[in-house]
């Protein structure tokens, strides 16, 4: 089996990486300012990778401890494949090195920034987002690298009778390496969250309350900390999320295309499945044609450059859906252009929960305004009316996803009765519109990791004493980021639920997978509903409906709404420790700058330096101890519930959690970004302007609004799907025990 | 058919109504107290009724509306059961009237109990909780009332060719009366919660917060609104809820009795279907007899009074236990002892709800304190660890509900292994457990409304200027008050759950009449998963698992996932819809005060006395007009969803809705009440007591929370509640519109 179309995969892999390369090295080229700009940038360095550097020595336990259990149950138990133990190790370990190189180029590049935005807005604008592009490219180029080379290997050795269950075993093993990557990403967005914003959150209580000093003065000790913590939870934890989103979609829709096509001729089955991976390949090179256009004359205004910007997301995005088009056609699946509408449904919906995102938490729109009106009665109604905004934002984010679940289906599926005779071609339709939504992550990561970069040039040309001009020009680059990292936040949920769909549906094939291993022992399935199977050729050719209603996975039986119920509770309960964390940490941090502004002297009036090492490292001993319980219920609750409510239970629990971590997560986005910028408003003159009453009272709603947007909200994404991921790989295991 | 036993159930109703107009009339026999505290009580009491009046002017509008629509679809279309319509208003004016008969007992309370507290603690407890009891026993009262003579009239006048159908008439058409009962429990809620935190925040923003005035100070123009706003919301709103899941649980009790026990002898039949009536027969009895035990020694001391209402409880909690066994082993249903189980189980998982919110909302533990701890560092860290507490607690509530739903389901069945050939009993105890659980209703809502009569008696002492000997007395009812209320809100929410359960379940059952409707008119039925049935037989003797199989209701069919998706959202934009409520309402609230402070000459110094009548009718239109939109949300939401995705996407809201809005519901009650009482524990001198900066920022938690634990997290228990009973209304149109 072979198709040539699969080679752009690999190709756009090794030019993503290429670019990256070389993006990277000019970036380098350009100067890093003053003696004091390369100092600061020194201490942010040098504490990002020392925190990265601890992070990862928690992940390596975690890992190996999963290693070594996957590697039992394949080896020992019989239970899984016997690659599964190999794919999961590789998807941890290429999400890590992607954080690692984005996390470097981030912390290199803001000096950088800061010193070309001496000379213009514009050169700080193109440093700034080139540097951005190193992790917008790295991450998709390692993801289609890991991808292309598991999917040759597997090709190579896997052994069967039937081409067509050499690819169901193929790409439901490569959906194992997604855990990898999911857990790989839980720390970094679970940990990197709790870092930055306990130092955000301690930095501003003392810094902003109670000393009464500008944000990232150097006099207060946790600055290094909080600009350490731009790079640790937005660089790396944002990237190692839509990582994550990014190999799921992809690796699902493949899994679920063996499944759909697996009832007839070979060759369209295979193109099934490489389908979303030649997608995702030329998203990826017009990724970095995007890249190229975001370029603007000498002199040009803020305008211009956020123009310029839309532009080449726009110029992407309009050439992936013609493309697409095309390549579909030559790769002559039945019903190709259904399977386009898929794609372009994707998109879609990405764009409108972008824009919807973008309505409730820009200042120039009224919710986030009326927000900032009611600053004038207080904090308390602040945080009301913050928490009422966030609350109504669910409605669109629901309703494109709804819309957008509808209308894939529909087009892939060519059904639009959605009877469940083609349900699995309606299924491969939602995980497809998720790789379209996806497709160009290179570029949209781009101008996310963009934000925290200009974010620290700003806090380093402030820290530095650069002029006013130069601070105004790394603001206005810091507003330019602010945008696009709330739609960045939109567009990384929506991915995130849209994935998690797939995934649910793919959870399926593992569960055949798990029956057929399980059989391999000699045992006959006994279904809940009483029917027993005994050959797996059977199995093979139980249909979805049949096989759900088998499982008996209806919505009255007590264990799948007992499911709902616990992921429900899920997703709020996450929340809660993670809340807690920061709201812990903090504490620590607060405790440690107060102490260090009464026993170092002279730091007030500049004369001396504060400890910014020992805030730090408070944040991350804080960020490793506090990421520990959340990860491990995490991981421990979907086999729990599996062993214990069997399949049933797991697929409640997994819906559960799917729908109330997704509106929870766009309700803690929103509320948080709509906070910021009501304060930015404020702070922009209106309403009595900086330092007035309701300027207090908006800070406050910032201030509270931190943990929402950057801790608990983002780490739901990662539980949606890490959960589903957990089940899918333990699915031999919850058959194996509803069994016994 | 007849049983001696049904009897139980009118006499009960009678004593119970018997019973509380002994002590209303008791009650009216104490005196009011001085001039000043009779015109006070005047005051509120004249408010309190211009709002129930206005409201229910409102409401006549929606149930004449709602009324016309369900006589077409019944005298019209034949969708329905001609007795539908009828049942539907008994429901609402039934539940109308208890609201009615509670608030007019506590507005004349609330001077009376003042006036007997200034002759000592004891007399002034024992008053409240008297007046509390002609709530609760009104509540029960009625409900029995409109239960049984509806049971009586349709047993009379329902036609049918056997017994068997006769009982699944009688109970799915009681079951509509249900969403009379829903409807008008929305608008108390929903109205009352919004009047009732408009005027407090209002009352507070300005009072305590800028003008520095005690709460309840006669100076301020919105305290008088605020007392009212007490009944309205914490008295009306409150009785109308559980009255709601009162019926609600033993209609869709009685209705899943019908279709467990449809196959077999009559009789048994027969009993299953008396048997929550009996039972709720028995616990009504029970609590008069409880409310008796409230009595004390003269010159007890308030942990004496605390433990005297605590026995009551715990009498009628222990005999019901007891005497349930016997009655239902004389009443002889098959597995009698399984359904004793399955009533012990819901009483315990009540309590261990009540007793987790105490946990988690008291200052006696640590959660709480925790929160006023983080008052150090100001409002923002109050707000973060208020919100993680309380996203914390929804984990014990959950797992309660879980392990509830488990035992109840397995009890009843006497299946432990919850396979689908026992499902229909299973699904029976899940309903008895709700019955179970509201059993002593009479007597817990009486703890529960004892609560604001003790706040409003406080109110009156303050405002009439007694003495602080006697205004300390009050203090003290009012905090044991507080206790009560805590946990009468996780129990009206666990119940809530339990009931939305049971109704669930009872869907199927009206869709089988609704389908057997539409073969009235001659028409053949093809399920969406294309078999099609021709008798009314067939359609009778489906079993559940294999009518949701029929349907399609599994959780990959898209349908399902989008209505679960939408019914998480539902619960969200309920929260934000009331929250922004609140917040617009109190703005208002606050402009009247100001202005009455500006343009009132004298009011500070006391010389001139507010216009207090304004600021009740400004939380009377506030609430009326913001009430309006999120009830029309609710009801249609439902219906459209039904008529877009038929049944499964029904199903699919259903149980989104219920999970979500479950854990929701507990997350904002309680992270509302720990707010509440961590500002209540720093006003008791701890963390700098008073006046300090800790006490400020508690305040801003507590007037934050206040919308939370009082608007929009019981309004929850409304939403999931009625969003079903509104589906099983619309059964017919539901299957006719997912036919054509």
């Amino acid at each position: 089996m072979n198709n040539l179309l699969f080679w752009i995969t690999p190709v756009a892999s090794i030019a993503a990486l290429g670019f990256a390369f070389m993006f990277f090295r000019n970036m380098l080229k350009s100067s890093e300012g003053t003696e004091t700009m390369r100092t600061i940038a020194q201490h942010v360095r040098v504490g990002a990778m020392a925190y990265l550097k601890q992070q990862y020595k928690v992940v390596a336990v975690f890992f190996v401890i999963i290693f070594l259990v996957f590697a039992y149950l394949a080896y020992g138990l019989h239970l899984q494949n016997k690659w599964v133990p190999f794919a999961f190790i590789t998807g941890g370990f290429f999400s890590g090195l992607a954080g690692f190189f984005g996390m470097k180029t981030a912390t290199y590049a803001s000096a950088r920034v800061a010193n070309a935005a001496r000379e213009s807005l514009d050169e700080g604008l193109k440093l700034a987002f080139r540097s951005g592009a190193v992790m917008g490219l790295v991450v998709v180029g390692l993801a289609l690298l890991d991808i292309s080379v598991w999917f040759l290997v597997l090709n190579k050795f896997v052994v069967t009778d039937s081409p067509q269950e050499k690819l169901a075993i193929i790409t439901t093993t490569m959906l194992t390496f997604g855990m990898g990557a999911s857990l790989q990403a839980l720390f970094a967005r679970v940990g990197g969250g709790i870092f930055t914003k306990a130092a955000d959150v301690g930095a501003d209580l003392v810094g902003k309350v109670e000393a009464s000093i500008p944000e990232d003065d150097p006099r207060n000790a946790a600055t290094i900390a909080d600009n350490v913590g731009d790079n640790v939870g937005d660089v790396a934890g944002m990237g190692a999320d839509l990582y994550e989103s990014y190999c799921g979609s992809i690796l699902a829709t493949a899994a679920l295309g063996a499944a759909a096509y697996a009832q007839g001729d070979p060759e369209i089955q295979y193109k099934a499945v490489i389908a979303p991976m030649i997608i995702a390949g030329l998203g990826t090179l017009l990724s970095i044609a995007g890249v190229y256009i975001v370029r603007t004359k000498p002199g040009a205004r803020q305008r211009e450059l956020m123009s310029s910007l839309g532009r080449a997301i726009n110029f992407s995005s309009i050439l992936i859906v013609v493309a697409s088009f095309f390549l579909l056609r030559a790769l002559g699946l039945p019903n190709w252009a259904g399977i386009w509408g898929a794609i372009v449904t994707g998109l879609v919906t990405g764009i409108v929960i972008g824009k919807a995102t973008e309505y409730y938490t820009s200042h120039e729109f009224k919710p986030t305004r009326s927000i900032a009106e009611s600053g004038k009665t207080g904090p308390a109604t602040v945080i009301i009316s913050g928490m009422g905004v966030g609350f109504i934002s669910t409605v669109i984010p629901v309703l494109a996803v709804v819309v957008g679940t509808t209308l894939a289906y529909g087009f892939a599926s060519g059904n639009w009765q959605f009877s469940s005779s083609s349900m699995s071609q309606g299924l491969y339709g939602i995980g497809i519109a998720a790789v379209g939504m996806l497709s160009t992550l290179g570029l949209t990561l781009a101008t996310d990791a963009y934000g925290p970069i200009a974010d620290n040039a700003g806090g380093n040309a402030e820290m530095s004493g650069l002029g006013p001009e130069v601070r105004a020009r790394t603001d206005a680059l810091d507003a330019l980021g602010n945008t696009t990292a709330a739609t960045g936040k939109g567009f990384a949920i929506g991915s995130a639920a849209l994935t998690a769909l797939a995934l649910l549906a793919s959870y399926i094939e593992e569960l055949k997978i798990g029956l057929i291993h399980l059989m391999d022992k000699g045992t006959a399935f006994t279904f809940p509903n009483g029917i027993e199977l005994t050959t797996q050729e059977a199995i093979r050719n139980l249909d979805l409906m049949t096989f759900m209603d088998y499982f008996e996975v209806t919505l009255m039986n007590p264990k799948v709404l007992i499911g709902i119920f616990l992921g429900s509770m899920m997703a709020f309960l996450f929340c809660g420790l993670t809340m807690n964390a920061v709201g812990r940490a903090a504490q620590k941090m607060v405790e440690e700058v107060r102490r260090q502004f009464r026993e170092i002297e002279g730091i007030l009036t500049g004369k001396a330096e504060p400890d910014y090492a020992r805030c730090v490292e408070i944040s991350t001993v804080g960020a490793q101890q506090e990421m520990i319980l959340p990860s491990t219920i995490a991981v421990l609750v979907p086999v729990i519930v599996g062993v214990i409510f069997g399949v049933p239970g797991v697929f409640g629990l997994l819906a559960g959690g799917l729908a109330t971590g997704f509106v929870l997560a766009v309700f803690m986005a929103n509320s948080g970004g709509a906070w910021d910028n009501a304060k930015k408003y404020v702070e922009e003159g209106h309403l009595g302007g900086k330092g007035g009453d309701t300027h207090k009272a908006t800070v406050i709603g910032d201030t509270v609004g931190d943990p929402f947007k950057d801790t608990s909200g983002p780490s739901l994404n990662i539980l949606i799907k890490l959960m589903s991921m957990v089940s899918i790989v333990m699915a031999g295991v919850t058959v194996a025990y509803s069994v016994f």
